[in-house]
């Protein structure tokens, strides 16, 4: 079990070329346990973006704070706090600040292939019909 | 591609038994073709709390709003907004309102099975070392 602000995981520079003004934070990974997903912040400042490109793997997204734009091949999608975004595969994106402060939200990637913990062995409530926690 | 409010998907009571004042929000499903996890959103009304249970798979959480207790089998464990939870599989665990206000988190979970759809093939992003979005 692992819990702990936010504030207390490390903010790296998002180095990758195509990228500024960008970092995250590594908030649960595989160095959790965590066998299937990770969950990362992005903290970008004003004027800032992340790279523009697409990848096999999709995107889960909350917006905490902030205001921007998805920038995609079909146009530039505001989006601003409270929002939800789900970017498939291959889908062409970049996550663009376009407020005066910083925007921060977070974005849920799948691994490589699955982690050598316990697995799931059937998860019911994943259909979206029954509803645990 | 799927960007919407979090307050314009349902909010759907949490019926299971050892559940009270809970509510879900199916933020990203496989209903959105979302291939290997969905995010939730919970809402615990002031006194609510989840079921006090064990799954085989893993939450990813993060605390949006309110404050509360993971009920775990080595005691009470007090989170706050901003707080990162990693509950993994197999650990018991209840979500429990501690504070007067409406108690908030994102909670992801694997699907029980990869859906049919495009699929990663290398993230090399996932390992923690690399970084981006």
């Amino acid at each position: 079990m692992k819990l702990k602000h936010y504030s207390d995981i490390p903010l790296e520079a998002v180095t990758m070329e195509g990228a500024r003004g960008a970092s995250i934070r590594w908030l649960i990974s595989e160095k959790d346990g965590a066998p299937n997903f990770a969950t990362r912040m992005f903290e970008v400042a004003a004027g800032g973006f992340t790279p523009y490109h697409t990848h096999s793997w999709e995107h889960e997204n909350y917006i905490l704070s902030g205001e921007g734009v998805l920038v995609t091949e079909e146009g530039d999608k505001p989006f601003k706090e409270g929002d939800v975004i789900y970017v498939p595969p291959f889908y062409k994106h970049s996550y663009r600040n376009t407020g005066s402060g910083v925007l921060k939200f977070l974005c849920i990637i799948p691994h490589p292939e699955a982690v050598d913990v316990p697995k799931k062995k059937v998860n019911p409530f994943a259909k979206g019909v029954a509803n645990n926690c």
